[in-house]
């Protein structure tokens, strides 16, 4: 039984450098409900993983579910497989991939096959069980050009290159090497560059291609992957710290953390993970889930997307979302926790190591003085500057499920 | 490709304690530039090795360029042999030396030798190159008394006790001794006391030293060592970061750190290491290698020589040189990134576990509340409290030139 139970909101991207007359978004937007929220509550600075330390998604995610990434990091395959909906076994590994175009050269002219729709589960239908050396292999479509391959058989290894040349200019796929001497790299090598292969030969000939291409449209006639990762289970949040825990989000990859540390995906009809999501409707959704669960994670993407097209007015719309957010789950009998997993400057399209600023509301919570929410204003919160470790185990204190070190 | 470029500026021993009408030197000091720069730019505290640890001049700086004393440093003695020139070599033991005087009942009388102006090249010359017990041992001046001892042959270690006593009081010189059990430390001892011998043989009866002895100056008559380090090839700067990068400083062990890590080293006339230093000539040599290096570390030694003699006066003389500095570099396409190395607070005369001030200035760096550059400041800054190796990576993030982790 907790003492109280937690919004965990992560406003993906949010924290950003100055863009404009020396602010940055969080500066520039409108926003009442977080500023009112900040002067009556508690903020301060996250570096997810530490100072000056760059967070990838994945990793951000897992230290602030309380999972150190330096112990539970594998590799992000996983949890793009877990995101999709399928279920994984001890020692599968996982990869994200992309459906692309190859012209007859070889080479990929684009990396994401001119963006697909919803085409992905056609073309993907006569990929999707195969058996190579032995091993069996799984390809699912998810949004867009996406796609998540699984191998499952064990003897396998997640240290082998991508395939995926992450590259603007013309080169064709690259093979995929082992990392390490292990004949599980070796092996696991061998078989996804089959998988390549195979997937160019199943593809090239698909009648959903023979009509792109005669709709001047690009063919996606091969499958890259990218980011290999071995799943190893873990004690789920509800073995370690005694309480039930849910996931509103719309992209795969964070549905999947979600999912790999227990929590239940629920099903939002409009969270979109874009800019266009349905912030109402994940509101709705996260006050609802009150009566059932104890920890309800909300995960914001639009923030990024902007910050990743260095779109500034985009973001600060997106800012303004959240305070709307905000505004509704404010006042309900649980806390509200809100960040960023990492900062994603406008100015600079990428992730950063700038810390994030942290928000903490509700009753008994030290007011600071902070009175705006920015990552200015936030650096005299009484938080300080924390990583994400420690903004989870501040949340389990504040929810009455910590544990006392000694006694 | 960086993002953008640097400007890596130390200021040795630049924080203090209050030491007049409850001020620092900092506060004190008129420094509108670095004023102005605060109050523009991002600010924060650092304790180098960590809060209330006490930096030495080598393991701070190794930290500031990303490289963890704990697993790079081997002791000083290879850093002043960098930095005076010498090519190292895997497994070479290096020490630091001083001329020093020995009365006729072998006890030193003075640790300097009456401080040497630059007799040390003729005195050293018959003491270049020795070979004792299989050992090359090489003997290279450096300022004033100041030399390096180098042991190359293999079978040698650094675990070996100074022969210098460190003292005003007269003593001899002590016997190095081994601090550990290994066969190399007890050689080493041994070849390092019969090198102290043979210095006095070789000295007592040196012309330039009778010639002293006339003038009524003290005889150079023994070379004694401290601070033995063993060389170990390290990943450079280059091979880590992807990035050029030199140096512009006066001192040696700078030079030599900087050396270390793969650093070119720029030769400015006037670049002293002391308070009469050319700061004009520094700036104007970091102006022009923004032409050919991406990260340009510039070295400020006089604050900590003004800290070390107690003079206030002096420390904020410097302060105002460095103002004078960053007036001159603050409108070039590059980070301005500006701290010590350590505090070295005048009313102590030595360095402390102060943590120093941090301010870093540049297109897009949040805008904290400091309005001005000093120690107080900085505390609320939106940097936070950080380390060392925290800044480097803050700096390397800051030049897109960081390693994500995760993805």
């Amino acid at each position: 039984m907790v003492e109280k139970k937690a919004f965990f909101i992560v406003v993906d991207g949010m924290g950003d450098r100055t863009v404009k007359n020396g602010m940055t978004p969080l500066q520039l937007a409108r926003k009442p409900f977080l500023d009112d929220l900040a002067a009556r509550g508690s903020t301060g600075l996250m570096s997810t993983l530490g100072p000056g330390i760059i967070p990838g998604s994945d990793t951000a995610h897992l230290a602030l579910f309380g999972y150190d990434p330096d112990i539970y990091y594998k590799g992000r395959g996983p949890f793009e497989a877990l995101g999709v909906g399928l279920d994984l076994e001890e020692g599968d590994v996982a990869f994200r991939c992309n459906f692309a175009t190859v012209n007859d050269k070889f080479q990929i002219i684009d990396r994401r096959a001119g963006r697909l729709k919803d085409e992905g589960c056609v073309l993907a239908s006569s990929l999707q069980n195969l058996t190579i050396d032995g091993i069996q292999v799984k390809f699912v479509p998810s949004t867009e050009h996406r796609g998540v391959l699984l191998l499952r058989g064990g003897g396998l290894s997640p240290a082998i290159s991508d395939t995926d040349p992450h590259s603007a200019e013309k080169k064709p796929p690259l093979e995929s090497k082992p990392l390490d001497d292990s004949p599980e790299a070796k092996r696991t090598a061998t078989i996804v560059n089959k998988f390549v292969k195979k997937s160019l030969e199943i593809l090239g000939f698909h009648t959903l291609n023979k009509e792109r291409e005669k709709q001047g449209k690009l063919p996606a006639n091969i499958l890259i992957t990218r980011g290999a990762g071995i799943y190893q289970k873990v004690e789920s949040y509800k073995e370690r710290y005694g309480i039930t825990s849910c996931c509103i989000a719309g992209s795969a990859l964070y549905k999947g953390v979600a999912r790999y540390v227990g929590m239940d995906i629920l099903k939002v009809e409009g969270a979109t993970g874009r800019v266009d999501t349905n912030i109402e409707a994940k509101a709705k959704a996260a006050i609802e889930a009150l009566g059932q669960y104890d920890f309800i994670f909300i995960h914001v993407k639009g923030t990024d997307n902007a910050s990743h097209d260095g779109n500034l007015k985009e973001k600060l719309f997106m800012i303004e979302k959240v305070d709307r957010l905000v505004s509704l789950l404010k006042d309900k009998d649980a806390w509200l926790i809100l960040t960023a997993d990492h900062s994603t400057p406008v100015s600079i399209k990428r992730h950063s190591a700038d810390p994030a600023p942290v928000l903490i509301y509700g009753d008994g919570v030290r007011r600071d003085k902070a009175r705006c929410f920015d990552e200015v204003s936030a650096a005299c919160g009484c938080l300080g500057h924390l990583n994400g470790v420690s903004l989870h185990r501040i949340t389990m204190d504040l929810m009455g499920c910590g544990h006392m070190v000694g006694s």
